[in-house]
């Protein structure tokens, strides 16, 4: 490995900045680190546990010189931060984002991008359901997509260096249009959290079913859902709000077949239901062929 | 440990009772088990692997001397299979079972069950997403619960004996009324897997994002559905015409509480969305806190 990026700014240190962080340090992929965050108490920790070079106070400190700027911040506020950053911002600099919506991250920021300056977007796939600065990891990004979204007319040899940067993060790459990946993150990532998210909130709020039966029980398969529906409620209050079309386009396409297998259900329709629970094996196996999961029992979890 | 039951069958060789076998194998809690699979490749291969002290090729052979005889078919085959063993018990036995839904089980099976034998149902709240004689093993009952659900009027001396016989499994016990257990499981098990079951599908489904799509960007969230989605499909289709009236009460209670949710996310009412999203991250510090799951990151897969 060897240096990507001269000096790299990684604003908002939560778990995807701490894990950046970490995987820079472990490839040294960039001279030197700064990092950022709003909460004195966040830049507190960070300087406890020496995440980042230098943690500075202010946003200006944290992006002056730096070759590449990351928002790592919540989609919501992306476009403030952009704003902030932006007369302090070297020319030839590349500002980045990890937002987990596309379309309306690059139409906060965009504009506030000065000339001269290189915007590339992207989204790391990765993820874990602990949030803060302590919650980083450098293997976060190994092994997983990171897709790469870059605007019309952006430098190509901008573009290939922040894929070379992420490869050397752990990561494989792939670029991909605004719109079409608001819709597939809102198939594999932004509905099936909120599902979690009722499920777990109807689960709690059930009159006749106590938690504490809820919490026993909860291997028969709820737990499942518990890990996600645990995830910062912040970050996802803002992507719902951002991605709003695609989440519900998808959520409507939920329904309908939910709808379709509960009259199933009520109708007694066994091969309905059989021949659906049969197809639905198939994404599994090929999520575990391509790596993406592991096919050990119950993920491998509580082999204790 | 200690034997509970000198001679126990197993009948259907799936992931329960080849755990079962192993368990009972560990800590030495039956003279002997025999078995007994509709399926003749099933027998074989239970025999290749040393599943059961003997494999049978009949029920009458299996169930015959047993002192405990425990029904690990689909529900929905209960009935049929007690029927089928009812004359070749023998007197003071006990019959069990482990499945899922208790209500439609306890009916019917219980009217098969002869004078002079007893009827203790049982629902072993554990399992993985794998199915079939080499599935097995003998931890998957520890530290989880077993729920011990005796008709009325059962010997107390016999329903302790299973309590016994379940702690030595590894499992700890409750005892739970029928139709209090089928809405507990409905909430716990069965919304979230069919759940699982139709978002897996629709995204199997949308003509827009590919199944490459899904499965390279499904760590983003999805792939934690597919977990449970990837059931035994003949298991689950019982699970859900013998629950019917539970099942879609719970289904019921999630649609309204998604269509809320879908409402505050057209609205762009952000506060209604950070507060749900708060309140559902106490449900899994409680499952935690009761070694029902790992905290670790992504349920500690992906260590490797």
């Amino acid at each position: 490995m060897s240096v990507v990026y001269g000096r790299v700014a990684l604003i908002g240190l939560g778990l995807i900045a701490s894990s950046m962080f970490w995987g820079i340090r472990r490839g040294t992929l960039a001279g030197e680190v700064t990092g950022y965050a709003r909460s004195a108490e966040t830049r507190e920790t960070a300087r406890q546990i020496g995440l980042c070079d230098e943690v500075c106070d202010t946003l200006a400190d944290a992006v002056r010189d730096a070759d590449l700027v990351v928002l790592c911040v919540p989609v919501g506020v992306m476009g403030a931060v952009a704003e902030q950053i932006a007369p302090h911002l070297k020319p030839g600099a590349v500002v980045s984002d990890v937002g987990s919506v596309k379309r309306q991250v690059i139409e906060a920021v965009g504009p506030h991008i000065p000339e001269g300056v290189h915007f590339i977007p992207t989204h790391p796939i990765a993820g874990t359901e602990h949030s803060g600065p302590t919650s980083g990891f450098a293997e976060l990004f190994d092994n997983r997509w990171c897709l790469i979204v870059p605007p019309p007319g952006a430098d190509e040899a901008e573009v290939a260096r922040m894929e070379q940067f992420w490869r050397a993060l752990g990561s494989m790459t792939d670029r991909m249009e605004p719109d079409h990946h608001d819709l597939v993150l809102a198939v594999t990532s932004h509905a099936p959290h909120l599902i979690a998210y009722t499920m777990v909130g109807v689960a709690d709020d059930l009159r006749r079913v106590t938690d504490s039966e809820v919490i026993k029980y909860s291997a028969a398969g709820f737990r499942d859902f518990t890990r996600i529906a645990a995830s910062d409620p912040t970050m996802w209050r803002d992507v719902f709000l951002s991605n709003k079309e695609a989440t519900l386009e998808v959520l409507g396409r939920f329904t309908e077949e939910l709808f379709a297998l509960q009259r199933a259900i009520r109708q007694g329709d066994g091969e309905h239901l059989h021949a659906y629970f049969t197809r639905t094996r198939a994404i599994r196996r090929g999520i575990i062929e391509a790596g993406q999961d592991t096919n050990e029992p119950n993920f491998g979890r509580g082999k204790a």
